[in-house]
């Protein structure tokens, strides 16, 4: 897989990159949440998925409160360099607020 | 899985919710995109996947010019309903307009 640098990231107007956050195991989708410079840049180094939070105006460590940490196994851009998929270690974690494995637990139906 | 209506999906302050496309069989993530109100009725109604180009500030029905057009199997919505998955049939199709199968074809290494 062709390697980039972290530079390379397109930032939307407000400082932020929306990032899908993948279990590498099971490929689930387990949340979409956006990042910063920061964010991104912490959750390589610690090798834990860091966001921030649009609704507390603050960078975010997920798990700090929940002990639900994801854990970094990589890192990929699209060909656009303005979306991200953090690949994590779920490792039997609830990714959810609500308790729920993926935040993704209900579908549209318009009937 | 619980089903809600199209009705409570959030759109962000742009009358955008980000989209992320995976594909059912393979469970690859393979783009990540915009849509607007109508564009998700219409990629309910229509069963493909429809979005709203930010660069051409334009309805896009996916596949329109490249012929790689989307088939939606299902759409889920997220537990703060301000975030959708189509989950569509590739049909050994491209969805990224490299030439790729998907779009998340690079890793960040910052090393």
């Amino acid at each position: 897989m062709e390697k980039i640098k972290l530079s390379n990231i397109k930032y939307n107007k407000d400082g932020l990159v929306p990032v899908i956050v993948q279990d590498t195991d099971s490929l689930k989708i387990l949340m979409l949440a956006y990042s910063n410079e920061e964010a991104v840049r912490l959750s390589i180094e610690k090798k834990l998925a860091h966001f921030w939070s649009r609704s507390r105006n603050e960078l975010w460590l997920k798990g700090n409160t929940s002990g639900n940490y994801l854990k970094i196994v990589s890192i990929l851009i699209d060909c656009d360099s303005d979306s991200l998929v953090y690949k994590v270690d779920l490792d039997g974690k609830k990714a959810c607020h609500t308790g729920e494995e993926s935040c993704f637990f209900k579908e549209i139906n318009n009937e």
